[in-house]
């Protein structure tokens, strides 16, 4: 497998072929960051701008941004900046003093939920939650065993990158780890991917156990983003969770990818599912850039990880975290951001499928709301897939229109743009597509 | 050992004395953040605003602030603030883009830094850098086995709690974890502190490999301030440092607590030591409150570890970030934090040294520059100590002085406020601390 972190990397032995002060730019890149600088796209970007679903170079050329989930609200919100500024100026500290603030913000994100998960734990990344939710798992539990989907990524310390499949240019997962099969419903036939999935599941389970883990937890963003999209049909986690909670483990729902109202329909991914999780974590979009996680679960669970050791994060829960999560719910709310995203991503898996009829090389368009893929070949044939999904992703960074690949094999095109997109905005990426798919063999 | 996450913690079960608004603040906190809410002082305080060396309540009441070393160029300070707003306004953006201003700060802040150690890699935490650290220590050198102080604190991760001794309630550190005695130079007669200190590190590489690992790195913070803050003699990690390297491992200088200046002498505390670390972990005060760590390292020791996995991190690297961070090392620059934090830092000591002479309950005075530990009873004798500590934190919270404690029996105040200390702050700390010793049994 490709690791995930690969696709669509830039080439560093390109560099010399760029020119002028943005070859300057990667080379002083590589000569500071070393191996671990990876950029995107055959000829990389630089912006000096952002703005609502666009972002701008030092010319002042406009890139429409389909990829970027982390401004999700729109790079710069006038209200989260502000937010951000005005208690900047006030107060930023730890939590250890009380702060009006973050108690109300703690409140409110807490009342999206299902008041049995009414423990908030503030974190400042999504991987820092998925490290402390899989912990939690663990002392509650007693079990070390967890479940991965196959090119699953949940994050970049030691722990969420052992439970991290698509990590790994090396070696795989440890053993308390056990990976399954993306839940593509094409693989599910006769049973249905419900049936299907939570066999799978419990196969692992058996698996682990014979390897002498005692389950823990699964864990899984519901809109499986980096195993190629995934989200139909509605409800195929229930039998898969149920499978889970029998064998004493719990659901973590990493809705990193898929939370705060990007599938249009709930404000958390797992809610298209009709399940509970056990635990919740949260990042990316939290913050619309500023550095913000969180892990929500019963009071129970978190006073089993509590028993064994404390958890303090000096930069989370902050009074400028908090009142820059304010203004992201409230502009979520004022926006109307989640039916904007059941519309437009409706429309956009519309004319995305309408693609599909002239491009064959199109085989599924997947997704909800405004997390959207597009798979160009079979998982049996993703060599090809990949290369494609490659060229079309740097051809639609030539048409200015920005978007990413994901997928086991690297052959699904991944659509995520600001939930601001609108149809106007779908309708450039749908015209650059197909231009580019015309153009590229 | 009490776990140092407690050390001068709120009683929760005392909340229902508190009466009023603060009573419901802390109520709320219960509830929401559960058994991981944890609260500074027997009377937990409130603050709205923070400007340079103070916090104020809601009524306007002003605290000193000698304990807060995240905002260590002052709280809210105006150029920080400002940068980080219009960046903010502009774009902040991950890093798979180029940003002359993210190449600019990398370029900054390893000019800080011997030119081998060429590579850095941003984080958001101190957590993060530390737990990214360890891994690289790991795949560079093949080894496991990692040595760690009796009492230290390196974060919040899975990886990071497993050597952070302070922080287990249950249990204790893994077996690849090999603990040694702080280093106290009154252990260490007659052969001085710098030839016990490496002889200790030389019993535990014995006794990891005993156990079957393989050294892979000795990871310190060269101030040693959850152990209790020892400084003396300087030069005393040399010999350690060199017994590590000697058996294949590497140092990791730990630069969260004495990095950016603190110490008054070097930009960072291993400086002091004249040592030369293999990696550099960077946090805390690198944004002034912003979210923002970063790990500096050989271009091989990266490339070690990105051939097993990549490392990307969102938050990290962004513009903002860049922005915040330059900001704060200009501040130190403008300033002359460093020479103040050494001038304030020697009165501070000379001040806390004639505190002594009148009262006999300090054992001891350590420290350098503005990281300072006042001892209140020989470690042996700890749990006086560490009951007498609490109530001096306490005494000096009624007398609006901000401090902390530290040390394996929590008997070590620990004074540690931002870089723009004076002197006439250092005289409001010693009478409020004069009286707390005179009025406090």
């Amino acid at each position: 497998m490709k690791p995930i972190l690969d696709l669509n990397a830039f080439d560093a032995k390109e560099a010399s072929n760029l020119g002028g002060e943005l070859e300057r730019s990667v080379q002083s890149r590589k000569r500071l960051f070393g191996a671990a600088s990876v950029l995107f796209y055959a000829k990389p970007l630089e912006f000096v701008r952002g703005r609502d679903c666009w972002l701008y170079t030092a010319d002042g050329v406009a890139y429409l941004d389909a990829y970027n989930n982390v401004p999700s609200v729109g790079h710069s919100h006038p209200k989260v900046v502000d937010a951000a500024t005005q208690q900047l100026r006030q107060l930023n500290v730890h939590s250890r003093y009380v702060h009006a603030g973050v108690i109300e913000y703690a409140e409110q994100l807490l009342s999206h939920f299902p008041s049995d998960l009414s423990n908030i734990t503030f974190t400042c990344t999504g991987s820092e939650s998925n490290d402390l939710a899989l912990r939690m798992a663990s002392a509650f539990t007693g079990g070390h065993g967890v479940i991965v989907t196959e090119a699953a990524y949940h994050g970049n310390t030691a722990l969420a990158t052992e439970v991290s499949p698509s990590s790994f240019k090396q070696g795989a997962v440890p053993p308390y780890v056990r990976v399954i099969p993306a839940p593509d419903a094409r693989l599910a036939e006769p049973a249905g991917l419900g049936q299907y999935f939570a066999a799978q599941v419990s196969a692992a389970i058996e698996d682990l156990a014979a390897r002498g883990y005692r389950l823990s937890a699964l864990i899984a963003d519901s809109i499986f983003s980096s195993d190629g999209v995934f989200a139909e049909p509605a409800g195929f986690l229930r039998d898969a969770v149920q499978t889970v909670r029998s064998a004493g483990g719990l659901f973590i729902a990493d809705e990193v990818q898929p939370g705060f109202g990007r599938t249009g329909e709930h404000m958390w991914g797992y809610g298209r599912h009709g399940v509970r999780p056990d635990v919740v974590t949260l990042g990316k979009p939290m913050g619309n850039g500023y550095p913000m996680g969180a892990v929500i679960t019963r009071p129970e669970i978190l006073e089993a990880f509590c028993a064994r050791t404390g958890y303090f994060n000096t930069f989370a829960a902050t009074p400028v975290a908090a009142a820059v999560g304010q203004a992201v719910l409230e502009v979520i709310r004022q926006e109307n951001l989640l039916p904007n995203a059941a519309r437009v991503g409706a429309y956009l898996k519309h004319k995305l499928l309408g693609l599909a009829t002239r491009h064959p090389r199109i085989t599924a368009v997947r997704g909800v709301g405004l997390y959207v893929g597009v798979e160009l070949a079979p998982g049996n044939d993703g060599v090809a897939g990949s290369r494609l999904a490659k060229n079309l992703v740097n051809g639609l960074r030539e048409r200015r229109v920005l978007i990413g690949a994901a997928g086991r094999f690297g052959n699904v095109l991944k659509v995520r743009p600001p939930l601001t997109f609108s149809s106007a905005h779908v309708d450039v990426l749908i015209a650059a597509l197909d231009e580019t798919l015309q153009r590229t063999p």
